[in-house]
């Protein structure tokens, strides 16, 4: 048995059709007669609103069709191939929706033209044998599946080698009493699961616990494939495992790069006491059969585990993974970035050096007349110390053109350098094609600590969802990463130590407008990743002042965040897909007529 | 009965609790018995992910409390008020979940802390007498419910007067055999819907005809009353009506303005012949009595029915009120815009003065070696057709600094140029706290006919879902309006007769980069607005390399798309909260390998 971790492309069809066929060789190679592909490998993960085109719903279904034929045509007939797909039935719409079983059919007026599909599908000897259509569809954080999909009733086991396979689909695992407690009433002997479960920081905790509960719901052992790399905001890490009814684990694939897992599973099918099919609780079980033949006894090879990683080495590789894929799915050539000095753009070079190479980063040093001499020599010595490309321009001439049009002060003149140096870089973005990266931390785009189209102006934020003490933390960690294998530090210690600064006016840091990031940091964390309101951030200790002032800031920051390019996320709520507030919005935490008004007397 | 179109806040739960206060006390001096209110009152809608935050929802139902008692407290006890809230169950929210019914439970792994629930309640004598939670959540186009709230699964029927009313929300009335069917089994007398239901092109075609459906189906009369205003990218029109189970129109209030509609019901409940509780399809029925005593009779006088606006003033009013709400719920004292002399930001001052008034209205003339000479002459025009303030900044001296630190030629020279604009508007932003207003419109955002920081730059963009096509025709039916009502015309005739230009080069005019206008906005229409593949796309009858080389650049513009600015939805498909695309992503319509690869074989 082989799980294919691979990195497919959202809407490349072609493409991710020659992926499988690549892969199922490969698998077919290692001696395996099932392999499992990732959720939706036809279409990519997630594929939004193309969902709704039904051209792209209809190419998904020939692929998987002409898939079949095509992997018998080239000699893999005889592997049962699990891939997922966006399934489409053909007609008009609501009709197909109307003759679904009643509770089967979406509960609104959406029309959903040709009742879409999450599916997989298991092909076998040049056919679609089975097509399971996904129970349970997410619809939270970055999730949005009931906007797309309607839900499947019925749960295909396929018997192949005389060993019965179940097939569901990644959201159907989290759910007790859902596919996989259907599965453990019918009698199965295996429980095949294509995912795309993005990353987010310590995720891979939570995965084999639940992988574990659902095996012994199941009572058959769990072949758990997720998919891997960046789509645009998210980044999938892998970590695809096998986990025996009794929880053992019968091999674990690393996390973040393209992976072939093979499992030698001992099967016994006389474990399972009974088999039944038909309307198991809300869903109806359908039995297939592809071969009794059992395959020839084997000698079990021992399962391979790789070990998670330690927390920042798994941020820095998810960050560097979404950076990568971000520019190379999307066919840039190179980046481009404004090299402060600071600890910020130290960081962001030493991703994008990790994630392209040297050779394809600009670094650009801006100074101003408020530039401290050391902002310019640790810029130089970042350059030095990664490779990059390094130039620098001065931006005096053009803020004095400013100033000599116009009469700006106070912000309006701090914002200006920002934009003078956005206006540059993208101006080098334009005339040479590099994509411009912005250097704004979770912090700092929390709360609006920025200027837009300055400093935030850029296609891709790699460390958007990374707080400032976090940036510190990954900085000191990589230079350490580098130190043990006798490497250069890519950032400079001058870089780390020194105080932060925007160095728009003079004597500046950010401490006279912010909080320290100590505190900063913790309040982001309870208001935005935890949700909490003003009385349970209270409770939790925060000071009263910094509180109000951080959540006026968060919440006024709503209109820039709005207007911000995209980046990796890393922690449960980024500000991005799964964080959506309305711009225009009255709320406050801290409005003493809604916290203390009559309804608590 | 009185049906109170308000313009509510979202996230202003005191605000909009002294709105439904002060309306209440206006129905009462009407001699309404009952008055209906938007969907959501409470909060305003759509509160977004704001429903999540457990304080909020909390502050939302001690709200619903407090009104009740205020409202008898304030002698508007014998009144009858609908109101539209966030219910919220205490205590931990997977245990809330849990304890429901299981087909009331929703089917994914979302906790749903608190069990949100989008409701509406009767008060009447000081208390919360039914309270109805909205069984069909709509979770397609700009709505995501889904991702929100749990469905309710009982519906309450009030006896008010003698008269059984059945209480509904909003997508509740779009669903067949839905609520209002149970209503029609159950027998009721009439059926109150709040809505907020967003403004589309020719929409109010569709909602009288769905009432009347409706109210056969329920055998009663319905009252729909829907919320008026701008929210972000939506613009909420009104259109409020009360129609008898015959489909007789009892009342239709005017769009785009707040309204008391108030209508004279005679109702016979003799003519319900059986009325019944209990389960009735997948509801529960409840009945429950405020009063049996029958209002004394009266003459009914004759229903006020408004009539629908003509196209184009329609959407001129939408546009304006989108915009108006924006900037005053935003707090934003006045705008500034760039104006060119061309039909896209002449008509942006003049929807900007027509929402704010000329005092609020800040245009700069920003004149470039490359700019004609009507152009600054058209726009003098314009500032004084409209009376805004006007002033001038000549772009050389910065364009000319740029020029001298770095080499810029080609699309990067032109983008340069803009980008002076952005930042020269945003220096004047910051400077005297007006809103920059961005003029592009949505033929140009859909092909990225624009430069990012450059004129995309802006805090909103009031035509960004008006087709360049549309824009000529509102800016010719905005002078005519003028003209009959013997006003000053807003628009130079010049600026909209000249061919487009963005003179960025010289002699530059649009066609030399796009098909005319009127093919380009053919093909958004079928490409966006419908989602047409390609195939369907020439079969129509486009011009088949327009359509390629249209598609390549809507496909390539996404990444500009997400860094812009909100804007007024008007059509089925807006760039915004209902159109969202991957922007890494390989779909092609024109790739030959997906059109026309083996599966046609």
């Amino acid at each position: 048995m082989a799980l294919a971790q691979v990195d497919t492309r959202v809407g490349d069809i072609p493409g991710n059709v020659e992926l499988v066929t690549r892969w199922t060789a490969k698998a077919a190679e290692a001696g395996a007669s099932l392999v499992v592909f990732p959720e939706m490998t036809l279409t990519g993960y997630p594929p939004e609103d193309l969902v709704l085109r039904e051209s792209f719903a209809r190419a998904s279904e020939h692929a998987l069709v002409d898939l079949a034929a095509s992997l018998a045509d080239q000699g893999l007939g005889g592997m049962a191939v699990v891939v997922g797909y966006l399934a489409h039935t053909e007609g008009t719409g609501p009709a197909a929706v109307e003759s679904m079983p009643e509770d089967d059919r979406p509960a609104d007026a959406n029309p959903r033209r040709g009742a879409p599909r999450n599916a997989a599908a298991l092909l076998y000897g040049g056919d679609v044998v089975v097509r399971y259509y996904k129970r349970h569809l997410p619809n939270y954080g970055v999730f949005d599946e009931a906007r797309y999909f309607v839900p499947g009733t019925e749960l295909p086991v396929v018997r192949l080698h005389g060993i019965d396979v179940a097939l569901t689909v990644c959201e159907d695992l989290w759910v007790e009493g859902g596919p996989c407690g259907v599965a453990g009433q019918a009698g199965v002997d295996l429980v095949v699961s294509p995912n795309a479960s993005p990353y987010e920081r310590a995720k891979d905790d939570l995965r084999l616990p639940l992988v574990r509960r659902r095996a012994a719901e199941a009572r058959a052992t769990i072949v758990y494939c997720n998919q891997v790399g960046g789509q645009d905001e998210l980044v999938f890490d892998g970590d695809s495992m096998a986990v025996a009814p009794d929880g053992e684990l019968l091999g674990r694939a690393p996390q973040f790069v393209e992976h072939l897992l093979t499992a030698d599973l001992t099967i016994d099918p006389s474990s399972v006491a009974e088999r039944r099919d038909g309307r198991i609780g809300a869903m109806t079980v359908t039995r297939h059969v592809v071969s009794e033949e059992p395959r020839p006894a084997f000698e079990a090879r021992p399962p391979s585990v790789a070990e998670p990683l330690e927390d920042h080495e798994e941020v820095w590789r998810a960050l560097v993974l979404g950076l990568r894929d971000f520019i190379d799915k999307n066919g840039m050539p190179s980046v481009v970035l404004g090299l402060s000095g600071g600890i910020d753009s130290a960081v962001v070079a030493a991703l994008a050096v990790d994630a392209l190479g040297a050779d394809r980063v600009y670094g650009v040093g801006l100074p101003s007349k408020y530039s401290s001499e050391h902002s310019l020599a640790d810029a130089e010595d970042l350059a030095k110390r990664t490779g990059l490309h390094y130039s620098v321009v001065p931006i005096a001439p053009m803020v004095d053109a400013y100033h000599g049009s116009v009469e700006l002060t106070g912000v309006a003149a701090e914002n200006l350098q920002a934009r003078v140096r956005g206006t540059l870089l993208m101006g080098l973005s334009n005339q040479s094609g590099h994509l411009l990266l912005t250097t704004g931390n979770k912090s700092e785009v929390a709360v609006g600590y920025s200027t837009l189209y300055g400093d935030s102006a850029g296609g891709f934020a790699p460390i958007k969802d990374v707080p400032k003490t976090l940036v510190w933390e990954l900085a000191r960690w990589r230079n350490a990463f580098a130190r043990d294998r006798g490497e250069t530090e890519p950032i400079p210690a001058n870089s780390i130590e020194k105080p932060p600064s925007a160095e728009l006016a003079p004597g500046q840091v950010d401490t006279d407008s912010l909080p320290s990031y100590d505190e900063l940091d913790g309040v982001i964390a309870d208001y935005v990743d935890r949700d909490l309101g003003m009385a349970d951030l209270l409770e939790r200790g925060h000071d009263p002042e910094v509180v109000a002032r951080v959540l006026r800031l968060i919440d006024a920051a709503e209109f820039k965040r709005r207007q911000s390019a995209p980046g990796t996320k890393i922690s449960l709520k980024a500000f991005g897909r799964d964080r959506r507030l309305p711009i225009t919005n009255r709320w406050r935490e801290s409005l003493p007529s809604v916290r203390e008004g009559a309804a608590q007397s």
